[in-house]
């Protein structure tokens, strides 16, 4: 549903056109220092702005709304909202009863009904990543406190796997209203071996599921992923060098059985082309059943995979944060003082 | 952790070498005929027996230990069990205290502190999977209740699509002891609309969790995948048909934002190498610390792809069986008289 | 944690002197007509202002601030806010170190490193159910659908059963600045039967989890409760009248075995007196480790058990609706046409 | 359903005259020590035989059928079976079609629609405690491993506190073919600050969710419990005594703002009395609608409460032991030597 996690849980708020999108956090460790400070970096890395994304000014300031006292971290749920400010829904009506191509449209009509709020997919927005970018700048905070930490890069556009390819497929793209897909890599160092619960929540499974939650991802692979299909065994293997599981390579991405080995964690995700856009597609009108012709019109990314990187960040940090206190690498109170007693605010 | 799933819930326990494997299975419908003959078919098609499989004979008899009563299921918790039967730990012994590289030995002995069952992978074989198959048994005769199928089948091994070239090259890697890896691709129709929930439990999380539980598993892509990061959005997104859905290409493998869009479900799977094979690796000796070179003698698949169609069916009709009682297209009680009276046991 | 329930999941958020308190509820189907009018009564009656209750004005006005669009839910979560208005943080800070006895203060401090807010009790304060009454009122609207409703009342204080009684046992404790505890039942009429998941999620228990998250609630019992155990089978046991579960009389309080029976819900919850008193305590300075007597200066209830009934509606009301989506008495998306087709929204 | 826990998680299965019932423990600690013989004194408590019990006799060996090697935890899945030996369901063949009063047997026909198991209750028979008693044994020694323990005695019996009126009452009972209800209490030692989460998993919310899933339970109190609503603030208050939080009385149970405050922990539960009575009861007949007379002839207790305190402290102990691992004050891995190093095992 909305929430994800076990100890470190996250649920997921908010229209890409309502009044806000937010994310409500529970079991953040208490003695936390926290601010919006420590959010708006991450934020500003996923805005828009750059050659191929939207011309739409997210303003996006993060508001605290609980869990936090003093500048530090309670214990109790964490609320970060974001209002939206910048929302032009006017040229969505226009496309109100004619599904775009691409898009959660329909499959949201199918499902709720009718009532799925349809402007700028509602719900179903990448607007709602936002969200999840605060998540994830309290899971780093958690993370860095032991030492961990992630990051993520667009390391594919089109097929492209350099800067200058990587810009004129973009270019390209643009000047016929087109837009474009591509692959990003998170990897993750100062990861504790032993993350991951068998059978069902290996740690590949649960970054599966936060990373194929984000708009757009269409696919996952971790350490040589599909390239594994095309290896012998004997090449495939990590060679493993001392007694804490060092391994020679890391086809395995930093993933045995489903369980952290100690080594760098190394996955990719294939981000698809935006789905809106100027050059003409194909759908229905619902309401007369007649196929019409579609042109997206409002502001959008032509390449969305370039905002990805901080948002898969995100879901990665959640992961980890939450393993981490499952496995008791994280404490549930943070800030203690050096002798080792609580803080004194009493 | 071990279990997975909000309504139909599967639970999974033993380990290879133990006395049993097993899944216990929460949230059945009532009224469910059900029989150890409903799953035998699809522990038969696990089974080894095929070239670039292993030579251990899996004498697979599911056994139902509790919630079926006279044939039919009670709507009381499932438990199926497999003895392990032609079990040969000796040769294990001699692995004791050198970890198999690719295999989750070290970080088992990392996670659990030395306390895990390294007898031929304990709870970490790819031996628990007849237990998933199990489960998926159940889940597909929910499903069948619902016109809804799921199909599996290798589409690539060591690179290679068809017949003559698969089969060359699992020849050639067993001639030199060694293993390949492969692609299995998993397709299911009649799959209704609006499956998945927003915001985490999207379609494609849940079915990446459950299909990446599975070991060997190290990448899965939906629909066109991988290949969309290499599209421009013209040609990715699906021309929309008609008003129940249906599009004109699959580039969406049947789901948009997440909730399933009526079409055919289309994912695949990479599979890596059995990591068990006879040519020399690397590792180290965890009790002398010194780098030390491997051989795994045992009974091995060289090729796992093979074995995996059965059990990723399992898994995607394990998440399709929860996603459609969670949205009531499935019901709690199958199984009612033709006047929807209940039956008349009483 | 913070969430409760497998379907309708409502999660909880705030702090008595924060900016807010908060609901977000996942899982309510689409379709239901939602304002904030719809809240508002129930918040009245939760408020304060008689006899035995706190003088802080607490002017409630919830704000729904996502997963509603043109009055209707959408599917989407619905986050509901109330902002904190008639703060007065003031006087708590003479409380900084010295645990009100009878409070979460102290247990609070030790779990949480001395990090926890103390200002009114943070996290911790009786506030928190506004924000559950807001859940509640959303919960009876899903369940006014299907024909149910539940209703709660103050039915002995101190141990007064009548209005003379309980209201001389209230005016007696204002005047030496003490307070007195009550019993709160709640009955629940147009229950379906099958109502309870065996065996952890029986009827009783997830009643008695809500009931006792609610602060000063100390005891529940279900049907004749504690009386049973003063009673013979022959007397405890309610004679079956029909076919369809009707009982002569109703000592299980509608439940067996842990499933509803289809006959009225009966519980009821011990409410211990506020513990927040005028008159003098004993507790300990936490800098110095010093006992100190302790005075509670601030607004307060003399008898909370006047609130909680709309409270306690809320936590059967959010059980039942979650229960009733399980068992499917309750669809995903109401709202239909009367031919059953969606509605023309697009 | 039927899984209960966050880290530490106990699954049930079975019936009373199915092939067995047993428990699925997921989260257990690696390198617990644990064989049958931990189980059997807890099942032999459990047993009947004493006056007032069951003549059933219960040969309870437990099989420990996975996630133990070598006598120790693996860190697996823990999968506990106990056969069902002495079983007789010829008498309950009389009973086909006419549900006990007082039993699941209607509600489960209701939920079911008539496939639930109705020999001897089936998967709602009070035979399915043997099951939780096995899981409370595997908690207890993770809880010992921090000095906390749990110990349930029975005060009252049909309203008598002593043992001659407990045991007159019985008596009484049984020679009019009846049966009597009564009160255990629960108490636990060695339990530490800080246990329970807000704002849905109180300590007091998760204890009565797991002993409310007892058969027969019917009311739960904490503390002086329902007392407390009869008690002024200034009474009920209990205050404190030092910078641990001791009290100087222990109205609260051990518990305040649902979170563990050091103290004892404190909880009584009401048992209904033995549904099943030779002494003619009134049902219907579920195939004519008529109503009949019902004498239920089988072995039964006729006070049921005798058997239920190892029952209460195997749910205490299961809920205590999940909260101390959540917060983190039992370690995933006991067992270590001396020097903190893993176990050399391999």
């Amino acid at each position: 549903m909305n929430t994800f996690g076990r100890i470190f849980r996250v649920s997921m708020l908010g229209e890409s056109h309502g009044g806000c999108v937010g994310a409500l956090l529970d079991g953040v460790p208490a003695g936390l220092a926290l601010s919006a400070e420590d959010i708006i970096p991450d934020l500003a890395r996923r805005k828009s702005g750059a050659k191929g994304t939207t011309a739409r000014k997210e303003e996006d300031a993060p508001r605290i709304m609980s869990g936090v006292f003093d500048g530090m971290t309670t214990g109790a749920p964490v609320l970060i909202l974001i209002d939206n400010k910048d929302v032009d829904s006017g040229r969505y009506l226009a496309l109100k009863g004619t599904p775009r191509p691409g898009h959660a449209d329909m499959a949201a009509w199918q499902k709720f009904g009718g009532f799925s709020d349809y402007r700028g997919g509602g719900h179903f927005s990448g607007r709602l990543t936002a969200a999840l970018v605060c998540a994830g700048a309290v899971a780093k905070k958690m993370l860095a406190a032991s030492g961990t930490s992630v990051e993520a890069s667009v390391v594919e556009i089109n097929g492209a796997r350099d800067a200058t390819g990587m810009d004129a497929e973009i270019e390209a793209a643009i000047k016929v209203g087109d837009s474009v897909g591509g692959i990003v890599e998170c990897r993750a160092i100062g990861v504790p071996p032993g993350l991951g619960e068998p059978f069902f929540d290996s740690a590949e499974s649960l970054l599966a599921h936060a990373a194929l939650s984000i708009p757009a991802v269409k696919g996952i692979e971790f350490g040589a992923g599909f390239a594994c299909s095309r290896m012998r065994g004997s090449a495939c293997n990590d060679a493993i060098l001392d007694a804490s599981g060092h391994t020679a390579t890391n086809n395995a991405g930093g993933i045995n059985g489903g369980i952290t080995n100690g080594n760098e964690l190394v996955f990719r995700v294939a981000v698809k082309p935006t789905s809106s856009i100027a050059k003409e597609g194909k759908t229905v009108n619902l309401e007369t059943g007649n196929r019409v012709p579609i042109t997206v019109a409002g502001r959008h990314d032509a390449c969305i995979a370039l905002r990805v990187p901080v948002v898969l960040e995100a879901a990665a940090a959640i992961v980890l944060a939450d393993l981490m206190l499952i496995e008791q690498k994280v404490p549930r109170v943070l800030g203690k003082e050096p002798d080792g007693g609580m803080r004194k605010k009493w």
